[in-house]
């Protein structure tokens, strides 16, 4: 039996691309942002009593970590992160990891899921993630892959914008 | 003649309105922080030194208005907003709406793209936008009106992570 191509399979990948594109850009800020600014300022609060970037950047590394397990692609890199920037609030849990081991997770969780995302098929994106069950998904069926990462694009963008305040004026 | 439906219209409807979705759920965070928050928090800055939230919402409300003209949908309603909310930073123009003008700015701008996106089709949203050519529109066909939407929601929540810290602790 050949493979056969849905005609719809055209206009999925075409938006499967964007959304992508999307959050590759964001990402891509991020990264920028931790060549541009010393481990001293992301040490500091972005504002006063708020989350340090340390925190910021450890919790960008969960929630992306997660999505591993989230869309079915395997074991998670870094669930011991789950507790000290996802479960708790800033400057509550003692031993977190320094900022070095951070930036490299950052680095590694990145190309991990781009590794991933590029085994994916159109119809794997428009899916349901694990968290949804398949009655839940027979009636929401917005509750796909590629939804999550449009609000994963969205959630980085949101704590991008709190990052920006640790350049200096 | 018939009008016909073409196949992928499906898929393509579906994808517009997980991009809505987004959309409208990032709008209605920042409503939820307006009637939240009093008219004196909006006046202060987000961090020291930042802008104020009272500029942040000029900027939105800026920002979306100009998507009638992008997209083509007609005459912008606030085009004064430029001026003191896009090509300026804040706290250097004197005259500036009040919060409660901005404010019914927001819910009026929201409601009438509602409105004249509820009259879009799948084809007009994956059309090319005013800012780009037909030519390079032919090579880049990523640049249409749909991802205009998915990069101002990413904006608008970019904002939103600042405009939280309105908020007192």
């Amino acid at each position: 039996m050949e493979a056969t191509i849905k005609p719809e399979t055209k206009s999925e990948a075409f938006f499967i691309s964007m959304t992508l594109s999307a959050w590759n850009a964001v990402n891509e800020r991020v990264t920028k942002l931790l060549n541009e600014l010393a481990e001293e300022q992301w040490m500091t609060e972005t504002a006063p009593g708020r989350s340090r970037g340390i925190y910021l950047l450890g919790h960008l590394v969960a929630v992306s970590d997660r999505l591993i397990t989230l869309f079915g692609l395997g074991e998670r890199l870094y669930p011991q992160l789950d507790h000290p920037f996802l479960t708790s609030p800033d400057k509550t849990v003692q031993e977190i990891p320094t900022f070095t081991e951070l930036k490299k997770y950052w680095t590694t969780i990145n190309d991990t899921l781009t590794t991933k995302f590029n085994t994916m098929t159109p119809e794997d994106w428009f899916a349901r993630h694990t968290a949804v069950s398949e009655e839940v998904f027979a009636k929401e069926p917005h509750r796909n892959k590629l939804n999550v990462l449009i609000n994963r694009t969205n959630h980085t963008n949101y704590h991008l914008g709190q990052l920006i305040y640790l350049k200096q004026k």
